[in-house]
């Protein structure tokens, strides 16, 4: 047992908000079955990171959140190939109002207090992976656990989660391998997830008054409470087991790519684009800045390190600025 | 009169929404009036920024909206002096729900409508110049003017507006300079007015999430419909006419200062905040992004041409950093 704590141990970034020793104690529950995959994934996302960046380092953060819970925080900021790079995990519990609790919902079911407080308990992994390269795509993956407890003691629990692609410039063999990639880990558990969790993400990752949507999108999904906790959470595991195989060969490939200042200037321009649908749309960016004692910094550690808008900026027709604006106004079917 | 035509017309920088022989026409009309206002200090601001910046000159667009009206929209971007500067005037007319015209008053007042639609009109000029020296701090104004009209033919009118500065670095003489030219303006109509359309911006520009305001402050009012409105006009007036003086001795005194890079990239990471601020809680711009037809390109021209944000910057305490975070966080008196 101690050894298997140690190997644990090597694996995470920081020790586990609920305590190894609380998480085996309880190892049977889906709680800390999830507390331990939102762990490891976070452990082997910064590992394959840190790797194709040996000059930087992860910043590691623990921090403590006062009306219960906490997260870890891993940061690379300003690498060799990685502008900014966090991998967050948070896992949080405590009492929350009804309100609060319907606006967690993405369908906004109702749910019923006790005493107008519903116990409830939150964990997950985000992540967001902004490039230097403006060859190499922006990504963001996040996978979540939600369990409120309702005044009769009947205990609601959904997931959450998606991960997707953010390019500069269209590539379409890393599109294809991107959503391939999505698509098996899908398919072993149902051939009816990929289409309507791909759906999903583009209508997900639409920026409204751009009329694009942000990235070529990949898989999204909220509120999944079917068919079973075990089978979604089945699903959940394969989603995160595919973040390294879908997006860190696409780093590899194009991390040493040539550029010129003006596929920079395209990046900069599009990392404003990011940044409008983050802070104008993203429900988890928005719930997060309204709920009083999130920590703030990892909630905008999803923000690049830097970003441009010019007035009036139109890439010139048959570019390759404007072929990628083409895809992100009509999103393409990337496999079959 | 084609004389005085001539002289208006190059005053402005380009041709009123309204037209000018309409404009005459109805000459005796606030809507008139106002338009003229707004078009004068669209050219009086521009011509003073140009003439600081000799080597670029205003891109000048003059649009259409479909439903009704249009607007003029000035853009100066990457010149010696002004990073990104804009000064947009909107005229806009049509049939607004009952939903969206309650949304444009701060205090929601209800309106009855006549088939569920209002006839409005919304005309207005803003600014925002974003300079490139550090030590010039980043300026904003708007003066607006609505009028609905009700089921039973009655028409609800109120003003708003302010000007308001965000400096990188604290320059109390700057600060003095822009809060007492303000001052006089306001002390001209009401000695009430300054202190509380002072606070109502040191609480209007506040970024929650980050226990910060935007700038220094200036002064913001919303909905002011009394004592008349021919007196608050005037008052409007004196706002706009004091536009040049309260800012453009600031950016003379400054613009040629030395700077460091690490002012430089302080000055980027303030803007990342101003970016925070204008896509999270400005209601401007969140009613602007929301609105069908409105012209997105006039509306996000306040954003900064860069922007950045890292993950836990702190600045050391003492510094020059911290002592504008300082005033941020607990704004000041700066006049009495």
């Amino acid at each position: 047992e101690e050894e298997e704590e140690e190997a644990l141990r090597q694996r995470f970034m920081a020790p586990p908000v609920s305590g190894l020793r609380e998480l085996r104690r309880r190892r049977r529950e889906l709680r800390s079955r999830m507390e331990l995959l939102i762990m490891e994934t976070q452990g082997e996302v910064c590992r394959a990171l840190a790797a194709l960046d040996p000059g930087a380092a992860f910043a590691v953060d623990t921090w403590e959140r006062k009306e219960g819970g906490g997260g870890i925080s891993c940061v690379l900021q300003d690498g060799e190939v990685f502008e900014k790079a966090g991998v967050n995990v948070s896992v949080v519990f405590g009492l929350l109002s009804e309100e609060a609790a319907r606006q967690m919902r993405s369908r906004g079911k109702s749910l019923k207090a006790k005493d107008g407080k519903l116990p409830f308990c939150a964990m997950g992994v985000s992540s967001v992976i902004h490039p230097k390269n403006p060859h190499v795509p922006t990504m963001h993956f996040n996978y979540r656990y939600f369990e409120i407890e309702e005044a009769d003691g009947t205990k609601q629990w959904w997931f959450g989660g998606g991960t997707d692609l953010t390019p500069t410039y269209l590539n379409e063999e890393d599109a294809i391998h991107f959503h391939k990639t999505l698509k098996e880990a899908c398919d072993k558990h149902d051939l009816k997830l990929y289409p309507k969790y791909k759906k999903w993400c583009d209508d997900y990752f639409y920026i409204k008054h751009r009329g694009e949507r942000r990235g070529i999108g990949g898989i999204f999904f909220d509120d999944v409470d079917s068919p079973s906790k075990e089978e979604v959470f089945q699903f959940v595991k394969s989603c995160a087991k595919a973040v390294v195989p879908c997006y860190i060969p696409i780093v590899k490939r194009h991390c040493h790519d040539s550029f010129t200042p003006e596929e920079k200037l395209w990046q900069q321009l599009r990392r404003g684009r990011y940044v409008e649908f983050n802070l104008v749309y993203d429900r988890g960016t928005k719930f997060g800045l309204l709920t009083p004692g999130s920590r703030i910094e990892s909630i905008l550690m999803s923000l690049p390190l830097t970003a441009r808008w010019e007035y009036m900026h139109t890439p010139p027709q048959s570019s390759k600025e404007a072929e990628i604006l083409e895809v992100l106004r009509n999103p393409k079917d990337w496999v079959h």
